[in-house]
């Protein structure tokens, strides 16, 4: 019998400290229900003290996940700890994890405190995170760059206080396998009572290390991996929960653990998160890149299936390739488009709401022959934005370009319920677009990425645009989508608006 | 003194194989300026037996290329070697690669031989390529799952006939660490004058391990990564080159090899390969993601210039990010012109071309203040397309949509030569575009991709839009970059359709 590899996914928490793609309680919440339906064993739901968003994120969340169990992040002080304890305190199994950083770098010049001082921080972090749950995980930030006797130190210490679990976080992408690992198992030999915890890893991707790093701590006897979906996460992101997953899975013969994870939702979880965050997945990413099982050569030969015995490691269907299923039209009702969004996990809160989305659901059908589950997700994250973010809202757009001419754009939109109307030119019709929406907002932002991805295969597809905008250091991403390219791109552009005129800053830790 | 580790570049021959990545000989030779100037050691340039136009690739990079050397790929056979080592004979330095199936599987069923068949072709294969150079490598194709003992025959065999490079593939991306380590390791030990020759190593990323593996091999002795710009390659990729070469230089206290690369060149050839290809590289990418070097916590936190010291183990200058600099506006001569393309290794070949380059980039800088070296080789891309090949031209376009209306297209082309007028109505402007193309070409093609990437930043950048169509079996990706998206995308489109009107069928190896 193996030993269990916990899956613990921070998608929503160090994911979403990606630069502009903050979530919102709602996209988090279709998320997380993802990643219960993967069957993932932890669930960070984010970071309870950061602000109130992020409290009524984690806490919505603790109520509706019944299978896994959802932890907030919470620094070694008391306000944030109680603020975790609370908001996961609905929860059926919940978790908080606590951190404070170890290297001499970090507790010099960031914490401003001695060792000693930090060893008895850490011990009573543990208590009081102890009121509110047994299951607490404790993190020495900066892990890599410590002294390793304080580590041992330390961790003995948050063990005697009650710490479950120890993570050991790589927080700057420096470590490589062999010394990563080597590390890990220096520490199981030398912290007393280490076989009473699980020993947990934490990577990031700076030198492309992240998952390898994590694998080979788990051959040193880590059985906890931290991780998230498509790697997401700040600079190169974190180690892929999808290439651990199905690494240990694939290789059976060599690794003494596995996962619990439902394989087949592997895929359904990358696209959810690349629309939701706007983040798109490259074709050659291992597992759910489009190119990941998909052979040139193959194409060319006779016999692709006996060639596909002799070339492929996985099948495709075992990570959800091809489960983007047609499943409505144009005579759809109302009880199916429901049902379906049920399945999906897509929560439409009222009545209204509901109407509304089938509205726009009817709309899309009349000019799309074909509905697929991709479709509905982008509909939701049209939906999904709730009133008070909703500060612009688009009326209708007119658009004429014509070779020999400038382009011209047309666009009626409301401004905290007041319509206006403007008109520009530009070097394109999607400039023109933008600059009419500016005339309006005057908002003073920086382009900083502009990309359209189709949704669906056809040409009737969905385009998805993805702006991102900067203001005076904050970065948001806004999203749209529409079987109009320019109509999408006005979306994207006053979504990204409306998120920066409701935004408020928030605290992100490093671990 | 450290050890050289060789940078084998196999971004022309294996990334090319990528779906729909076919280069043209143009594209391929920009390509193949770039990996020199960056300081790539083998830059392997194609495949010279798959059809003319990659023998003819292979020569014109061979005859260009003068600090790196120029490898072809060839079966072990006669017609193959000899191919390839014509179209390396202008090289200053040339190298033949030529390899074989060693697992059973192989063997059996594909080549149909026995062992001593095999190893019998391998040593008369090195025979034949010596005839044109002393630099031969040898590859066991599917060495992962071949057996021990015969790789150490017919590795001995080969190193006995002259073969000075020996690469060890894991041709389906199955091999972890450890074990792949263990591998060379064993290989180095047990092939009799294995100090002789340079061990190399070819790793596929289906696991996400394609760089791990490398280095691990390194630290067991190979000399030699073999790898591509962006991790381009069929399915998951290859190892990535940039990964490799920041992890050996920032690690340089692990890695008992350094590398002669000028980093500052990697993310110019990232973008570069980005562009030709049509292969966007995902924000979270090491390296060279838009989003590698960018700290959502920094932007919010004061002293960043302290947190940089605190949380960066690379800077992003020295990969060479910053590095698209401002050159040219609407004021800038002919000369100037020239004068960049050439820096950036653009050739345009006749007085001819040059004009209507220049012409079309007067075009360009009227719509756009500022012309990046980004939008040259956008322009360079558009222009690259040889008349051979272009049996439909886009003369003009018209576009009209307005909420509540049906968007509209008016297209008007050439196709061999004859000037074609076509309408069409559709779910969006793009959509009403191809379908006016279609009414014209009728190509019976399917879409499989659409994507947009604004090349620069800010609302006037211009837009390059990918197409990938497919028709029996075969692939292409059509680029057009346009500052009005959707005459970018009706070039993309008709760029997909005239490489599939103009293209033929070669063979992809695996290796």
């Amino acid at each position: 019998m193996k030993d269990a590899l916990i899956i613990f996914d921070t998608t929503l928490r160090d994911g979403e400290q990606s630069p502009g793609a903050s979530m919102t309680r709602d996209e988090k919440l279709r998320i997380a229900r993802q990643l219960e339906r993967m069957r993932v064993d932890v669930i960070e739901a984010g970071f309870a003290a950061a602000s109130n968003g992020d409290f009524e994120a984690v806490r919505t969340i603790a109520e509706a996940i019944k299978e896994s169990t959802v932890c907030s992040l919470a620094r070694a002080n008391e306000n944030d700890i109680r603020r975790s304890g609370e908001a996961i305190r609905p929860a059926a199994r919940g978790r908080i994890h606590t951190f404070i950083a170890t290297s001499p770098i970090h507790m010099e010049k960031k914490l401003r405190m001695t060792p000693d001082q930090v060893v008895e921080q850490a011990v009573k972090a543990i208590g009081w995170a102890r009121e509110y749950t047994d299951d607490v995980e404790f993190s020495a930030e900066d892990a890599g760059r410590s002294d390793i006797d304080f580590l041992v130190r330390i961790f003995d210490a948050v063990i005697k206080a009650g710490a479950k679990t120890i993570n050991v976080p790589d927080t700057v992408g420096y470590n490589v396998p062999e010394q990563y690992a080597a590390t890990i198992r220096t520490l199981i030999e030398r912290v007393p009572n280490s076989d009473k915890v699980i020993w947990s890893v934490h990577c990031h991707n700076d030198l492309g290390l992240a998952v390898s790093n994590s694998l080979a701590a788990v051959m040193a006897g880590a059985r906890q991996v931290e991780c998230t979906i498509n790697g997401l996460g700040e600079r190169a992101g974190n180690a892929s929960l999808e290439e651990i997953v199905m690494a240990v899975r694939t290789r059976a013969d060599v690794f003494p653990v596995e996962s619990r994870i439902d394989t087949t939702q592997i895929v359904p979880a990358s696209r959810l998160v690349s629309q939701i965050t706007g983040y798109p997945v490259q074709p050659n990413k291992a597992i759910v890149g489009a190119n990941a099982f998909a052979h040139e050569s193959g194409i060319h030969q006779d016999g692709v299936l006996k060639h596909r015995e002799t070339y492929e490691i996985m099948r495709a269907e075992d990570v959800g390739w091809g489960a983007n299923k047609l499943v409505l039209g144009k005579h759809s009702g109302r009880n199916a488009f429901r049902a379906r969004l049920l399945e999906l996990g897509i929560e439409i809160g009222s009545e209204e709401q509901l109407n509304l989305a089938f509205a726009r659901f009817k709309e899309l059908a009349d000019k799309k022959h074909e509905i697929f589950d991709q479709d509905l997700h982008a509909l939701a994250s049209d939906e999904a934005i709730t009133p008070e973010f909703e500060h612009y809202r688009l009326v209708s757009t007119r658009f004429h370009s014509e070779t020999g001419e400038t382009p011209l754009a047309e666009i009626t939109l409301t401004a905290g319920g007041r319509e206006t109307h403007s008109k520009s030119s530009g070097s394109g019709p999607v400039d023109a677009a933008f600059k009419a929406i500016e005339s309006v907002a005057a908002s003073g932002t920086e382009l900083l990425l502009y990309s359209v991805n189709a949704i669906t295969t056809g040409t009737d597809a969905q385009g998805e645009v993805t702006v991102r905008l900067a203001r005076d250091g904050r970065i948001v991403n806004g999203q749209g989508s529409d079987t109009d390219i320019i109509v999408a791109s006005a979306k994207a552009y006053l979504n990204a608006l409306n998120k920066l005129h409701a935004g408020s800053e928030k605290l992100n830790p490093q671990v």
